[in-house]
């Protein structure tokens, strides 16, 4: 070949690379994601930031909040971009280092504005809001409500309020022993002689199981044991227990500690086990405000047993609030992924594949998570009001004052209907979470997105602090029992405010004259307050059937407990409505006609995935119930026009967000890959490279198989 | 103090230490765990092994099984015992060890026999399942579906089919494009001096994305791109493309490869992404068993496309296998543990709490997932027989055979059921082995009970191989379209026989005379041949309006994408029902009694939860739907009789089960505990002792803050 040929076909080897590559570049203008977004936010009729501050109580709360969300993102102890590489160690280990920063605000902060502190938290590092909340919430928290003011006073000078030379663990359920705290196997027996209880572990089935802070982090514990005092015993009682010396951290003599190891989430907190072995401590060390015990072995026990509950009401009402929260970080990242991912084309003369959020069927999927988060976080309100007006009334109230019936009779509205949607939100939000993780397609799967993680972490808001069944089942028998007392005569609270009219519900057809009249709040209330009080009334008529059968009370539960839990599920949607409508009215003129679309969106899909009750009951007719099916699409299409709007409201910051997939300017794929990458260097070491060599070297040294040819020569 | 009475007060002591601790040893005789589970053996009206043998399709089916589960148990490289607390990268080098044993039966074993194994391997390890799937099933299923004889000859000689020198994996997906193929970006551009395909990844969004087995282990791939030939597209082909040197592992110039990284499962399988710059490919390098491009660069596409999608299915069909199979096992973890577990008691007379499983709601929990176990074994063997008879078909079927509309009529109907099939039986287990998990309480929550990680690495059988909402919609569109065909007179697939007796079904009321009827296989049948004929015909109907009303077809079908999912979804209950009673049918005798029950809690189960178009379609009176939800409860009772017999039949070791508290003898605290302990040392480093010492030293130096103290006295 010449020289000049050689050149010559060079260069048309080189003319037919760019002829090539031009080729490739012929694609019509397409929006970009960051235009797809930019897009839905000038759709708003409303006024974005006005709704964040109605959400947050007020614009000096939304303040608050971006303060809170500032100084996390600026910390780097609570550095979040890589949570979803480090180790099951390397996260206790940072769980550990934010302490410092936080202890700093329990002390420097009043405790409302500590408490949205920990809100915030909460939605960024569940695992420490976990840790944290088990020295302040549970160990201290134990303290406050069960020690006398002598021992509480005694423990905060120990350091127990200042975390400073101890930190605490809440020692209650064990391996075999879970929701039902009477039948805890640890005993507490009572030494007369030396004036100590000696704490005992008598099986494996007794091991202290679960205990958050117990495996690395703890030095005491309040460990529930049953008080056994000259052989008689008395029940379930809490006893303060050192385990490790606070300086070295060696195991005290007689405690055996050791790590529950790997969970479905929350890494962040060292869950442990603890088996007591005669361990020794002094009478004193007993938490005595309710029960308590003598020098000479007395046992007296206090006369309002069921004010020790208000405790528990504490967590459930945080986990409603909770579930709000994440509900409606999930919607923000499933929400923001669907204005921007475009598949398949919906309109033959686009020219760009359509964006998920236009298809009616992801409309259907998203919308009413959307609208639920908007229902949680009113309710969330709403509860938080409730336990505050009680905790009010009861410190305000001493034991013989005449208004204590009134007292005991918020005790147990408050109780039941803070379990009843402790169970209704944590499984709601848990399901949306796994259904916009969903809607994400295959990125769903992906650590970074998110709501993996996510999901992980949340999940164990349904079993623990009262496992979801028992307490819908507990929120059902406050149903029943309410509902004896209506048809007694007695009047009942707001929450259960459908009892009162029994016999005007019960018999009472649909108010509807025309279809319209069904997106109505006073309709759909209505109907909630129908079927509900003919699902309680079914699980308050087979329960009174029962006891004349000659049963129990507690077998005549028993039996109807599948009518129960129904009543319970039935209860808490119309609740929740009542909720959100109610909010709704008070809501500024601005934000009204927004708000009641997300609002219906909420009652009629709720009406819809509940079908079958509201035609059993014969509120509605079958053809009636195809309205609603058809509005809740109608409804879908009219709130997703302003839904981008509706989640930015929720003003939570990319940092809060921590997904590549929910950024708020909709750069999601340049976003995605740059998180993947900087996770995930290129070049990193081959994790098992001699490994896939050997593999295929087989044929590299020799095409032939080896072993085999010599053994045909043989 | 003498030395006597010291002597005797240090015996006073030592006896009262003695007193204190017998004091902890006055409980009454209770059944031990063991104990709890044996007499749940005895209460079985069948023979167990009957029943396996009946649902592995005979003994000779179970002694396979059981030799599988043997080999993989005796196999070091599928220890299982740690793989909760392994890292990504650990799982990833384990997951490479196991390819040596399974590559050597690939070629041991004939097809069926080893398509068992691999079923018993994704039980136990389906991040291995996948990352040998991908292989073989993607891979090389994409070469023998694609290529040429010769083609396929070709690559079987470089080691395709040995996994000798060369290990593949399948690039479809890329980051902005999953399910809408058609619309991804990668070009494959024909340069015909050359005579090569220049593959070009053109934009961030054509990155391939989640390629399993590009990240470390791929040294070639199947590439899905837009094939370009003289400046026209052709829509996506498929090319070979060669990744790294198969020595040396190093990428090829033009290859850009990286790691996805952590993900919510399935971390043994290396996902990753690839970017192609300008890499070239002989033109014999596309796979061109159905389009050609000569060496003139014409391009000759096939007669018949609908014929690839046979090699979709296949994937389809295995993931509703797999979800029967992973049903059964996540139920016979919470169905031994409910056996064994204790809490409260419905029976103040008994000594000992309540066995879980001895409660209705628990029964009502767990019994129709129980039955949704059976019910989605025989579908999945039923499923598996359709596409068999499909495949068998395809291969002895020309193009221009006569009976070639006979073949593309069975595509049509294997591929619409299996796609419907696949989103239906994936979201419900995904439901199921969540709803398991939380029937372990707080239990559920540990790494080491199993069912956290099962639901992780199930969940990624909703999203793949076919979106489920996006299949349930062409499942839904199929149904449509049959439908319309069975309005014009033509005779309907035996899956959709209710659509050859429109005129009967819709004009029909409920056939029952009184409720017992209800019990009624041909009931219940019917039943679901009444709603699901009217909720087909209403998306129907729906579809229709909107093409009358001028919209095109794919207009119409998305204006009834919500009717058409419910009919779907409705048909998909139905179709499963009576895929369970027809095995039912044809049972031996002696286990014809158990199944019947087990099979009519699935329908009427099914019944319940769709009560809304059971009512809304007047098939059942609200009062007899009453009768059905009482007789669910029935059932529950009665299938709880038996259910560890009904679970034992599902023959999986304990090796397979994975869990502690799903142990075949019952000792599930024994065993939980010893696991906990293997996998969390006593003793081992603390992980953050520095840290902790010196947040709670700040008072151990000196009782007063310093800090505070100073500024004070400044």
């Amino acid at each position: 070949m010449s020289e000049s040929s050689a050149t010559q076909q060079r260069l048309a080897t080189v003319q037919n690379h760019l002829q090539v590559a031009s080729c490739s570049a012929e694609e019509p203008k397409k929006k970009t994601p960051v235009e797809s977004m930019t897009e839905e936010r000038v759709k708003a009729t409303f006024n974005v930031r006005d709704l964040t501050y109605f959400l947050d109580g007020g614009e000096k709360f939304t303040k608050i909040r971006e303060k809170f969300m500032m100084e996390l993102e600026r910390d780097p102890t609570f550095r979040m971009y890589d949570m979803y590489d480090v180790t099951k160690d390397e996260i206790r280990v940072r769980t550990m280092e934010k302490f410092r920063t936080i202890v700093h605000y329990v002390s420097a902060e009043p405790v409302p504005i500590f408490t949205m502190r920990m809100q915030t938290i909460s939605l960024i590092d569940p695992g420490f809001w976990t840790r944290f909340g088990v020295h302040y919430g549970l160990f201290f928290g134990a303290l406050r409500g069960s020690a006398t003011s002598s021992q509480f006073s005694h423990w905060v000078s120990k350091g127990a309020l200042a975390l400073n030379g101890m930190v605490g663990c809440f020692a209650m359920t064990e391996l075999g022993h879970g929701s039902n705290v009477a039948g805890l196997e640890t005993t507490a027996t009572f030494d007369e002689a030396a004036d100590q209880f000696v704490i005992h572990t008598p099986s494996v089935t007794a091991t202290k199981w679960w205990i958050g802070g117990a495996a690395h982090t703890a030095t005491h514990t309040v460990c529930f044991a049953q008080l056994i005092v000259r052989g008689k015993r008395y029940g379930v009682k809490s006893f303060v227990v050192q385990l490790r010396d606070t300086k070295t951290y060696a195991l005290l003599p007689g405690i055996n500690i050791g790590d529950i190891g790997k969970k479905m989430g929350r890494d962040g907190i060292d869950n442990g086990w603890i088996q007591f072995t005669n361990v020794r401590v002094p009478r004193t060390n007993m938490l005595m405000k309710h029960t308590k015990v003598s020098r000479a072995g007395e046992v007296k026990e206090p006369p309002m047993a069921q004010l020790t509950y208000g405790a528990l009401i504490q967590g459930r009402v945080a986990m409603v609030v909770d579930s709000g929260n994440i509900a409606k970080k999930a919607v923000t990242i499933a929400g923001r992924y669907a204005a921007v991912r475009r598949q398949f084309s919906s309109n033959p003369h686009e020219a760009q594949e359509t964006k998920l959020i236009d298809y009616a069927i992801h409309q259907y999927r998203l919308m009413p998570l959307l609208a639920m988060a908007y229902a949680f976080h009113f309710t969330g309100v709403e509860t938080q009001k409730l336990y505050d007006n009680l905790m009010d009334k009861i410190e305000s109230t001493q034991p013989n004052d005449a208004s204590m019936t009134d007292v005991l009779d918020t005790l147990k509205e408050t109780h039941a209907t803070s379990a009843g949607l402790k169970a209704f939100c944590t499984w709601s939000t848990l399901n949306a979470i796994e259904a916009c993780r969903q809607t994400l397609g295959g990125h769903g799967y992906s650590a970074y997105t998110g709501l993996a993680t996510t999901y992980n972490d949340f999940a164990v808001h349904c079993t623990w602090e009262g496992d979801n069944t028992i307490l819908t089942l507990q929120s059902g028998r406050y149903l029943v029992s309410c509902y004896r007392e209506a048809l007694a005569g007695k009047k009942q609270p707001e929450g259960v405010d459908y009892l009162n009219h029994l016999d005007t519900l019960l018999n009472q057809g649909c108010a509807v004259k025309k279809n319209e009249d069904i997106l109505d709040f006073g309709i759909i209330q209505e109907a909630w307050g129908v079927v509900t009080a003919n699902v309680v009334k079914k699980a308050g008529d087979d329960f009174e059937t029962s006891l004349k059968q000659g049963m129990n009370p507690e077998a005549a539960y028993e039996e109807c407990s599948q009518a129960r839990l129904a009543a319970a599920k039935i209860h808490s949607f119309g609740y929740v409505f009542r909720r959100f409508a109610q909010a709704v009215g008070s809501a500024p003129e601005g934000l009204k006609a927004v708000l009641t679309k997300v609002c219906l969106l909420y009652g009629l899909y709720s009406i819809e995935q509940n079908a079958g009750f509201f035609l059993q009951y014969r509120y509605f007719t079958p053809s009636q119930m195809d309205y609603v099916r058809h509005q809740v699409n109608v409804l879908c299409r009219a709130v997703r026009e302003e839904y981008i709007p509706l989640i930015d409201a929720f003003n939570l910051s990319d940092y809060m967000i921590n997904s590549p997939l929910g950024v708020y300017d909709g750069d999601i794929y340049e976003k995605y890959f740059a998180q993947v990458k900087r996770q995930n260097p290129v070049g990193a070491p081959h994790p098992y490279l001699p490994l896939i060599q050997s593999l295929l070297r087989r044929d590299i040294e020799d095409d032939e198989p080896l072993e085999d040819d010599e053994d045909d020569e043989e």
